[in-house]
């Protein structure tokens, strides 16, 4: 069974891709959402809530992973396949990468978390599948995980906030933006508004299940009675209330301790 | 010796009171960066979190504690002092409603994060101090501490934050604010420039102060040799670069584990 874990409910944005093509799929989702965010946290604390989140779905009956935060993509995915070799791990950001590439981009924006973009793993991603080729303009949107956990998804102060964030990309006229943050899928069209309308927006969610349909389809394998279960390090009102209007049905968040 | 802790950085406004008053004096800290921030998250989290960031302090020479973290105080108090019988707890709410019972306001603005305003500890304690006269017009701020955590405090997006935040506020034409966060006398220009200037701001760092000098001055003598330590269970760069610049000197910010 394939497990997904991220911050918060930001890994939502995967869940919603994989119902969308198998609507009966089996899964275990964790929403470590007594700990977020990740992404301004140190790589050590996000190592170390990685494996613990990985752990927790290991029990829980996962045997892939998918790892459906950017943040421990860029940071834990290493630390995660060192200390579970047994589990095979799907992440983020190599999909992503994939994807971008097939647009033949000439100059790519990404943002992402402060930790994300301080790894610069997709600049050096981008820069080796490219030989050099494309242009790279990273921004770190360090509020906009905070915005989404707080449901602010069509304010116009997060319009003003992106359009902050965003200028320095807007200006460069790049091709390509990879949204390098699985909540940002929830502020599509605030960015989308931010920036040239012919910017071609490169979403995770969807990178990511093309790679486990390709690699493992059987993860995705529509079941009698599957078991769909939500767990979260701590469900609150406000938790429910995003699963439930992204995913457009109830699902019941369960809060649940780690340990 | 005096212990203190918050989510993160807001409890060094208490801290900075602390210094001012008493330069000498010895103290630890803990600011639990690595779960930060607490007011978004549910009673039970937080709970549990303010219990085992008291453990933390009292296994680090800490006889008496102050809560310096509102949301803590507001959920947390009773909890804490059933845990620890033994520990004297000073915490941050109460100090606040006598400093502005002082004031005899007639209407009092309240802010704070979701879980201290969803308590509804403040209208409580101001409605008994002055038997149902003072009028309360109370404002969540849930995106006030992610912005003081990023260090984002005079930009023009956090003033026009703190005016959709303080809007009823302003209108109700409020004689007294009181910061319900610890985070927010880091906001104190923007906050303020968001109101009408007669509007008297109470800020919990000297009424707690306040209260320990009268309560328990020992806490606050200065020592020759005084141990003056700062502990964080995430002390990332940020971290290091708010503490610095809001004490005013370079304290250096150790990473712990709390178990």
């Amino acid at each position: 069974m394939l497990g997904l874990f991220d911050s918060g409910v930001g890994g939502l944005t995967v869940v919603k891709e994989l119902l969308k093509r198998s609507p009966n799929a089996s899964f275990v989702y964790l929403g470590d959402t007594a700990r977020a965010p990740y992404g301004n946290k140190s790589a050590e604390t996000i190592k170390r809530y990685a494996i613990e989140d990985a752990r927790f779905l290991i029990d829980h009956g996962a045997t892939s992973i998918a790892v459906a935060c950017n943040t421990a993509s860029a940071l834990a995915l290493d630390a995660l396949r060192t200390t579970y070799p047994s589990v095979r791990f799907f992440d983020v950001i190599s999909p992503s990468i994939d994807a971008t590439w097939r647009l033949r981009p000439k100059k790519v924006g990404v943002i992402g978390t402060r930790a994300t973009i301080g790894s610069s793993v997709y600049e050096r991603s981008l820069k080796t599948i490219s030989d050099g080729a494309i242009d790279i303009i990273s921004a770190a949107c360090p509020l906009f995980v905070p915005f989404v956990e707080e449901n602010w998804i069509r304010k116009p102060e997060t319009k003003r906030i992106a359009k902050t964030y965003l200028a320095k990309i807007r200006q460069k006229q790049v091709d390509a933006l990879i949204l390098g943050c699985t909540h940002y899928p929830l502020l599509q069209n605030v960015i989308r508004s931010s920036l040239q309308k012919r910017v071609r927006i490169v979403n995770a969610a969807a990178a990511i299940l093309d790679r486990i349909a390709a690699e493992a389809p059987e993860l995705m394998q529509d079941a009698t009675s599957p078991s769909q279960t939500f767990y979260f390090t701590d469900a609150t009102a406000q938790t429910q209330a995003i699963a439930d209007r992204w995913l457009g049905k109830h699902v019941p968040c369960q809060t649940t301790e780690l340990l």
